[in-house]
């Protein structure tokens, strides 16, 4: 399969739903709605509502079912990097080579954006208008597994970890794998976990594409903090090698580049081994395990 | 009906099951389960859940089955407070006559501590263990209720345009009822609407009861109002004339104290008015309604 293909035209899909389902520019409150549009089109990948598509399709669904899930899920994703970026948390004043959230509008504005961004997920997920025909249950559900992923236990304990362990002069590896687990892999596997739910997945289906979740999510984690290391500035879109400088918690800084390297091919292995019950369905989830490791940006 | 001791019994039903639902301090992050807990215990009043749980009862239903919602309320007000007060936005060093989150556990905790609490909200209300009872068509319904009237549309809008106002020389009504209405308003209509739907009001009763928690959220917040120029600094537990200080959009400043005062009275009556089809069982939505415009604090 194409899979530069597959993500253009999935990418596209998003963000024609992310437009239609965020509020106008012209509609009161309007910094908050600009600010939060800005961040939403400021060239995220969509890596986590286009897992949420595939696992549905990968499961038997129409992917048509699981998109206002998707963009909520982006929603989630972008006010977590707002928040993050604050000066309060991880001062950062560029993003994907733009500047960051509070940089245009102010870290007031910047707040309240996040907030409204992570309530619109919230609304989106709940709209009786958005795909009414999913079982109120089933919604019910993929509200529960996404809110999980994205509250203290997951995604926020993430963050609040990795904080609290910058520069700290010893890095403990059960620490980095927390972090790693909780501040990007809780998303992606509640993305796959959503998918295969809004995909009709069986138990034994649903278990294997969370597996599939799972190893991709701490994967991914393990190739941005070689990233920062080994990219370029202009290729990462933020100052490379700031990780290091910041005494973060990362994979290379706790064993190493070379062992990291290693452990992210072998996440890809058991990514693909638990897919191996799938047919070609599955093929552009196999596609995006393998390329998550080897991007550049 | 004793007011003082309804209001003392529901607060400690609220009390005791946000204990319950709320993660514990010993609990990974434990820097943001404290600053959860902190705040969330910090002397609140308990308007919100109250009023839900007394809505619930007016519409014939059992005041348990709409705990968990009350709960989320109370968490969503309380993440608001958490970043109202931050120093990008409010500024505030005290509330409730206690040091603000920012102050005792820094801005980063603050943060993520107001997201959490936020989040937390959807955990419990799609939590499928806690009121397994309630139809799941219903519970999204109250979230769909919920996340719109905290989103940017309702509460999230009221503080934008808030800050916005925030010292300009002229104070136009039309700005501070916006403000009003959905600062304060928009989660207070929530919380009636969505005791009445779990409490199983037929259409005719839920409008009627939206009516009065729309008339008693905009005299809840005037009451604020009024109470800034006129209570003292212990009796607020904040600094008193802080408003007028900020030159804050208040009806005070738009419209006259004696005049405000009089649109608070006329409020009332609104609520008391739109109760008018209920028996015995609204008596505590009628005491509160005028004990809004009465208290000290």
């Amino acid at each position: 399969m194409d899979l530069k293909k597959y993500l253009k035209e999935k990418c596209q899909l998003v963000d024609d739903s992310l437009d239609k389902f965020l509020p106008k520019e012209d509609e009161l409150p309007f910094s908050i709605h600009k600010a939060m549009r800005y961040s939403i089109f400021a060239g995220g990948k969509r890596v986590r509502p286009i897992l949420m598509l595939a696992a549905c399709e990968a499961a038997g669904g129409n992917s048509e079912g699981a998109m206002t899930a998707a963009c909520a899920m982006e929603m989630i994703h972008t006010y977590s990097l707002i928040h993050d970026d604050l000066p309060a948390m991880d001062n950062d004043d560029f993003r994907r080579g733009k500047p960051t959230n509070h940089k245009v509008f102010g870290e007031a504005v910047a707040i309240l954006a996040g907030d409204a961004l992570l309530t619109e997920a919230f609304i989106l997920l709940s709209s009786l208008e958005a795909c009414p025909s999913i079982d109120p249950l089933m919604r019910l559900k993929v509200v529960s597994e996404i809110s999980r992923c994205a509250g203290s236990r997951g995604m926020i304990g993430g963050q609040a970890v990795d904080m609290e362990s910058e520069g700290k002069p010893e890095i403990d590896f059960a620490t980095v794998q927390y972090i790693h687990t909780h501040k990007t892999g809780a998303l992606i596997k509640a993305s796959v976990r959503a998918g295969a739910l809004l995909g009709g997945a069986d138990k034994k289906s649903e278990a294997a594409l969370v597996k599939y979740g799972e190893a991709v999510g701490l994967a991914f984690q393990i190739a941005d903090d070689i990233l920062d290391i080994e990219g370029t500035t202009e290729e990462i879109g933020k100052d490379a090698g700031s990780d290091q400088e910041r005494g973060k918690a990362t994979y290379p800084a706790a064993i190493g580049i070379a062992e990291s390297r290693r452990r992210a091919a072998e996440l890809v292995d058991v990514a693909l081994d638990a897919l191996s019950c799938f047919g070609e369905k599955a093929d552009p989830l196999r596609e995006i395990a393998k390329y998550i490791v080897k991007r550049k940006s």
